[in-house]
């Protein structure tokens, strides 16, 4: 009976020395024990230190992800010749690599979201409360508006004649194209951080736990040079109203609810891929 | 008799602190225990649900991978100036941090493989049936075609302006030497490949399989800086296919079949490097 | 009582397995044993090889990284053309590989801080001591010095007329900016050397401790990214020192004092952080 | 008397706890047992598969080394706006890269030296005995030999006019600097080879055997950053030899000493170093 929950000790699957890096989703080799869906309303979190603790990580590490990423997008385009900066590839390792160090810093601390899609997606699966997931949102913002305004303040006509490092729709592409760019963006981005926070995978295969804020940070990377051409890249609705409530000009704000709703879609089909797909054992016999 | 399996501990292996980094082909230390090949056909697999997920979880994989490096190309593609955009390298980051990426998040759901030559390579050596290879082949492609679809949609008179991320062999180069770049480059990845998942190695290197997925990524990352110039750099026919699908035109198709066959020859070679030579273990007595 | 020592199993933190990624700072579950504070004198430091192998360790790492990163910044400054050089990426990561390289290769000598600013930062969260901290801060100056000098022996002309690597707020800037860039961009690197060698977090998250070099890197190489337009990027008094010593110009040792005070500041700050917020366990019970 | 093998738990180093990353050269703590020197001829080596398939590995290593590296230099001499390449940073990430992926395939089977310089260094700390260097040497120079080859039948026009990869001292650098830098660049490769494979540290500190060949691959990646510009960065005798072979013109010869002597020189210097300073025990009281 305990081998047949789950069918997944054929073909490849038979010998774990047949299948190539790792074994997850498919043995039953290690411990592993699932945790019970998080409640809505933890009573004891609003008298933790840890939970206030967490909040205070998500606002720092969300104000340093703006600080240098802004920082790094208004070096760009005060240049008139790219050739002379870091270039756009650098403002793609700016933003992939601060999630690879804020991930690998909180991650121990507050769960290493530092962005209210990831929290939503991971909320969905019902891997935090409700009050935890809110505070964490509220939190992330501020650290971002901060993040932005403290690089305003390096130069504020720079700020605003080059564009904040606010998102916009670029020219040439409609409000659909940027939507939908958020939205599988986003998806890249909360399926790695699916991949990397499963506990089953974690218990079974080293790479897992031990690289896991590596490829959450390439997955911003990548995201960030396919669609900086599109969107300049949200896929992070705190980084958007960040740089857009400093920013502060019409056209941002018009185009302001993809980066929300995308990200916000995006994480939810996630969460809903890993949770009915990836995670899924329908064909176990329970007899 | 135990000992003399293989021959190894002579030598610098005598003791394996004086060898550097790993040991993994010539120490008996630690226990290590081959799977018999596969079948050509397994006949629980068909009824078995983690056999349809991975296919799943390939066809998502491969849809992300051409949406996320087609994507890039079109942006690198619809600028005059390459320098303000991430230029030919972010492009050569594209495809190998999201094979990295990938790799990390489907390896122990499906192998991970993204690739019919990786396929191909890895039924060769026996390490997964018939019907699993052919089937991971299909989902690839579909997935492939999807994702490059995706892209189209974006903007359809640039993609078929601009090349559509289709490979072809650039002029100046004959197709024997685009038919070659596509055989050592496949060879590099799916050397890479087995290295990284040979079981034997990683029960007793821990480098082995906790960095895997990144070397991987690498390999492919590497193979594009140095053949982007030739052919674009296939090394992969599900990719490959995909572009040429959706992109339609005749001189993408003329040269398609290099990109087919060019991997597989590749794979293959791998595959019998890794089996015939660094596996094997010509002079054990078995006295 | 035991269970009682943090109040931290509460909410997402209920269950280890619904934490994503690591749980350091929340649980009680492994051994983990915090050692005393380091006394300001050390009677037997002085007496010990250790000790001064630990000094040329610094000094020679210290002397590489002026070497390579002062050696990459003449290569990009030497061209008229940035495009046929590695570009002001390439700088970033020339100082941001090094450290990642150096902290690997002296982390078990000397703790690897290549860096006075991360020197004094561990010392305020008495992590070593003062005799120990002045002397680390002595042998990287003195690296520092001969690595810039090598560098300038390649070619003196050039390193005089190019700015020699030298720190300086760039026109535009106010030297409040410059300094202010100084504090934000060491609070990073040090933030993420306290997250990477907290003891708590290595004990209980496997990724901390073997991943460790490699986010100290990139926060070097991110701090870059953002603010060499602004200072050319000091975050270690021993890298700014060497470079003004040996280019010596006026102008260099005019804004000079921003890349001590701004470095020491923003250490002070990051170790504050780390040590009231981050591992600050004020709501425990200890009846 | 255990205890005083070593007089390193003092200071900082009296609480592992306290001491950041590792504590490889300082504790007791592990187990670990250090080998005896290498005898210079091993009398089984000759007549074992497992020495002839190291060998085996190195040429292969050594040819796909220079079949990626010089195809990624030839596509970048090829274009006259280096804009529309991968530019001179994408050269340096092609070297470091591709060792980084080498040494992770064949560190279990042959150490993964791929340079006649690294084996110089290693047989000299007496980790190899002299027949293997040599023989591993041999395999190298026609690995390389053979992979620069197979660049220049991509087009022997273009191989010729481009300067074919070969190294040579740059117009305005003296031989001098041409060696200077060789001896240095080929240091930080070793020391950080040497870094990585000390027994001692891997023993202690799981980030040493794990990362190992990340930081190997940086340490070429850095190197080439800095000295592309004077000498196209050798630190490899058999890199610089298959470019020289199959270039073969007279002005890539007349400084072809200098790419044997520089890395050889700085080799040993890194094996001196590494022995006599890193591993020493001065003080340790037998008594």
């Amino acid at each position: 009976m305990e081998n047949k929950e789950e069918d997944v000790r054929v073909g490849a699957n038979k010998y774990t020395e047949r299948q190539p890096i790792g074994t997850a989703a498919q043995t039953q080799d290690k411990d592993y024990k699932e945790p019970p869906p998080a409640t809505l309303f933890e009573p004891g979190e609003l008298a933790s230190w840890s939970f206030y603790r967490a909040g205070i990580a998500e606002f720092m590490a969300t104000f340093l992800f703006l600080y240098i990423t802004i920082l790094t997008v208004m070096g760009v385009s005060k240049s008139d010749s790219k050739c002379s900066t870091v270039g756009i590839q650098g403002i793609a390792w700016a933003f992939g690599g601060m999630i690879f160090a804020l991930v690998y810093c909180t991650a121990g601390i507050s769960g290493g979201h530092i962005n209210p899609a990831v929290t939503f997606g991971l909320f969905l699966a019902r891997k935090l409360s409700l009050t935890r997931a809110v505070y964490y949102m509220v939190m992330q913002c501020l650290g971002a508006i901060c993040g932005a305004g403290v690089v305003k303040g390096f130069g504020k006509t720079l700020y605003q004649t080059k564009g904040g490092g606010a998102n916009v729709v670029a020219p040439g592409y409609t409000k659909g194209d940027g939507l939908g760019a958020e939205i599988v963006g986003t998806f890249v981005l909360v399926y790695t951080v699916f991949s990397a926070t499963d506990a089953k995978r974690s218990a079974r295969d080293s790479h897992v736990p031990i690289l896991a804020p590596l490829p959450i940070g390439f997955a911003v990377f990548l995201v960030h040079l396919a669609t900086i051409p599109i969107t300049g890249t949200g896929i992070n609705p705190a980084r958007s109203l960040g740089a857009a409530i400093i920013f502060n000009k019409k056209h941002a704000w018009d185009d302001h609810w993809i980066f929300w709703v995308g990200p916000f879609i995006g994480a939810a089909l996630a969460a809903i891929y890993h949770q009915l797909v990836i995670r899924a054992i329908p064909f176990k016999s329970k007899s």
